[in-house]
């Protein structure tokens, strides 16, 4: 399969794994791209040394070309780029920040910078900052998220008539069905969170995937709005926060509550009642744990199957 | 175009004109059904005596199938539906309510009966109490909305896997390309509303049309989620609103915030500042107002191009 995304990144199908926090290390990223989607380590939860040991088994563990997701924010973020830079990755997803501040550098050692937006003024942005593509990521998604709260179903047409670039739909998107929905909205590849975090290759721990294939509708809710907005799975922690929201509590009540280290607690310490469960709203549509390339293939089964029956 | 949808209502497309407040009396249902969709008129705003007028008008103005959506939660509605009854309207769409209570009585008339759900649980309540088919309303939708946010991307295969009844997908649908993914996802159908309240035919006041033409994304949010969370445009109204929200106002401050009257000021008397503005969160994809005839039409013509070029 041919688009602007497999040419792109030089892989097989246009699946992304996204690069999440406490998720996706070099076991998830190179299961993916050996089965010819992008796999993506989340450096977002790593020291930068922990990232290069990340970075390094990868190459090991695969040929196929792989990346690293940086979220801006990271308060070591120069120090991630360097490790990267000196590595030799060939692809960078960014997120939550300026894709103004890192593109061009990034560029200049030959990275290919794909970088993640929930609304039209980010995408624009994104264009004028030299990105090769964009990940528009609607209010389904799992983890951070926009204010606008614009769904993937609204999201994926309006960047697709504001920007040019190269486009991959996130948020809601586990099966070959959605693949093809998020594709006949405009987008040219889908990157796929929750679905790969309930993969055995994913390092969340056991506790917390078998949560996710528990999830039904109404499992997950977008919380923490006047901080920074984060769709979590509803439970015991998220109650604490709801309450406190519900009670008209300040941004730094919140983030006294959030404090630090609740989402490892949660997704890799498998403390499902006070720990951070970041999810997307598709856990509903995921029923079992598997390997990483078996989901990579059934996607495509699925994308290739429903394009001829419709 | 033949299938389920078509099948059950006696209609040309698979496209239905949602039943919304203040925007679609006879003027918009018939120019719609007329058009080869099925047009409903929105009883939630009339009184009974209002309803019958604007049955007999839609009855006059066309010989093709329409409806009418009866949101159960109205004060009168036992007399919404002896109106309907006595006027031999052939489909109710109800929403806001348990179908269990009205749809046998309706059956027993001979009424094809349709309900609006937001989650799976609906969907099987649905199904046990006899309805001919669902719409399932995403969280990108206008007016009311499902309390557990799933969102239409989600939504649809959520309620296609529960259920076996004909589905009629809603949210964030305003084109082809639009319903072409909804029918992927597993709908036989679209329920089509903002883009039909921006048409020449809707009795939204003009001021209100206007406001949608303009909206961007992020121009909607769910409000009162404490009350009955329904979608509004970002307007004054909504600000304050928001503001009594934010300060973790209960809900009866809300409902007096809200009092009586404020959808009709805003939707119907064109009072953009003050009045309610019920609206999806797709007006950001709406740039003009036409005539509900053609965008039937160019629904249509987009599905079928779309169709042939994947």
């Amino acid at each position: 399969m041919y688009n602007r995304t497999t040419s792109l990144f030089s892989i097989e199908f246009p699946i992304i794994q996204a690069g999440m926090i406490w998720c996706s290390g070099w076991r998830l990223a190179s299961a993916v791209s050996n089965a010819g989607g992008l796999g993506l380590i989340g450096a977002g939860s790593m020291t930068p040394e922990v990232l290069e040991i990340h970075i390094r088994k990868c190459k090991a563990a695969t040929d196929k070309p792989f990346g690293v997701n940086v979220p801006l924010i990271y308060s070591r973020v120069d120090e991630q780029f360097d490790v990267i830079i000196r590595e030799g990755v060939k692809i960078v997803f960014s997120s939550a920040g300026n894709p103004a501040t890192w593109t061009p550098v990034l560029k200049q050692h030959g990275i290919t910078v794909v970088h993640v937006i929930a609304n039209v003024k980010s995408a624009l942005k994104c264009e004028q900052s030299g990105v090769d593509a964009i990940v528009a990521e609607g209010f389904e998604a799992g983890g951070h998220n926009g204010k606008e709260e614009t769904t993937t179903f609204t999201l994926i047409p309006l960047i697709r008539q504001a920007v040019k670039l190269p486009l991959l739909a996130a948020g809601g998107i586990a099966s070959g069905r959605g693949m093809l929905a998020a594709m006949i909205l405009g987008a040219d590849g889908v990157q796929v969170g929750s679905r790969f975090v309930a993969s055995v290759e994913s390092s969340a721990h056991p506790g917390f995937k078998q949560k996710i294939v528990e999830a039904g509708d109404g499992g997950t809710m977008l919380a923490l709005k006047k901080v920074m907005p984060v769709r979590l799975l509803r439970n015991p922690f998220f109650r604490q926060v709801q309450q406190l929201e519900d009670e008209g509590a300040s941004p730094e009540e919140l983030k006294g509550l959030l404090g630090k280290g609740r989402a490892k607690l949660g997704m890799f310490e498998g403390d499902t009642d006070e720990g951070e469960l970041e999810i997307g709203q598709v856990a509903a549509l995921i029923g079992n744990i598997k390997p990483a390339g078996d989901i990579v293939r059934e996607i495509m089964a699925e994308y290739m199957s429903a394009r001829q029956t419709i």
